[in-house]
């Protein structure tokens, strides 16, 4: 954990394409890194989402949501020319005060390994450099001590995450 | 309140100016509309905003926040050429499921005539219109009722709404 947290805590302009082993580096050996392309196949994004349980959504829906995303990070394991996609993340936001997280996962077998921290780091700094001052996410029962962990806070000062639903 | 809903339920095409008036209507009388113009004296909001004892925001910020909401309604009063901005919200998107509404305001002196209903009936059916299926928000304590009556859930399935805040 603090290895990943390190290595990414060191991580170098937005462009570059940020990347480590888990074991120590060596030629041949697979790496995995955060890139904040927005070149992404949009079925095996699907396919991440189903590892995870997530319902199916139409594919043109998610594409536009993507385009039209403030931030998009994503995380790649790479091993020679092979390049799997096994991690997610992406924000709407104003451009200005407000920022709002969708859509973050980690591949199933790709977690519990710092992974989903090193993510949210990543989304985190990069909203912090555009001076975004307010990140919000909605969590899933699951997740929230993950978040917690971020440094997120739940309903600050009694503010309460609210959906609208159909009557 | 139920000749505002009426009204407003009756209202025409996206861009076109919602108006009407709390007394049976008649020449010279002023007049409270719904619209959907970004073309905002960007001081007049923040007037709107410290009447209802929010903190002074950058105006240049500000200005960015509204360039980059997917959606903004703005309610006016208007008397023959004068014309006051009495309440505002705005919402970030993806433009294909989620949206999540910031700065919804009513002015104090219009509070309690439906006025904020009839906004928030007017968000919701824009944004239904361009097919978000998830309209969020972050309600203080003290609004969390108001947005219930307007079929807003908190914390749905144990969704948390949460905010990141700096170690």
């Amino acid at each position: 954990m603090s290895f990943w947290k390190n290595w990414f805590a060191d991580a170098g302009a937005e462009e570059a394409a940020v990347t480590s082993t888990v074991r120590p580096q060596a030629a041949g050996q697979p790496r995995i890194y955060l890139s904040n392309t927005r070149s992404i196949d949009v079925y095996e994004l699907e396919e991440l989402c189903d590892a995870v349980g997530w319902v199916r959504r139409p594919v043109r829906k998610v594409k536009k949501a993507i385009e039209h995303s403030y931030l998009v990070i994503t995380l790649w394991w790479e091993n020679g020319t092979y390049r799997r996609l096994i991690g997610f993340a992406r924000a709407t936001s104003d451009h200005a005060f407000n920022a709002t997280l969708w859509d973050v996962v980690v591949h199933p077998e790709f977690q519990n390994q710092g992974l989903g921290k090193a993510l949210m780091d990543r989304v985190i700094r990069d909203l912090r450099s555009h001076d975004i001052s307010n990140i919000t996410l909605f969590a899933d029962p699951g997740v929230v001590e993950f978040y917690e962990r971020l440094g997120f806070v739940q309903d600050p000062e009694g503010i309460k995450g609210m959906f609208w639903y159909h009557d």
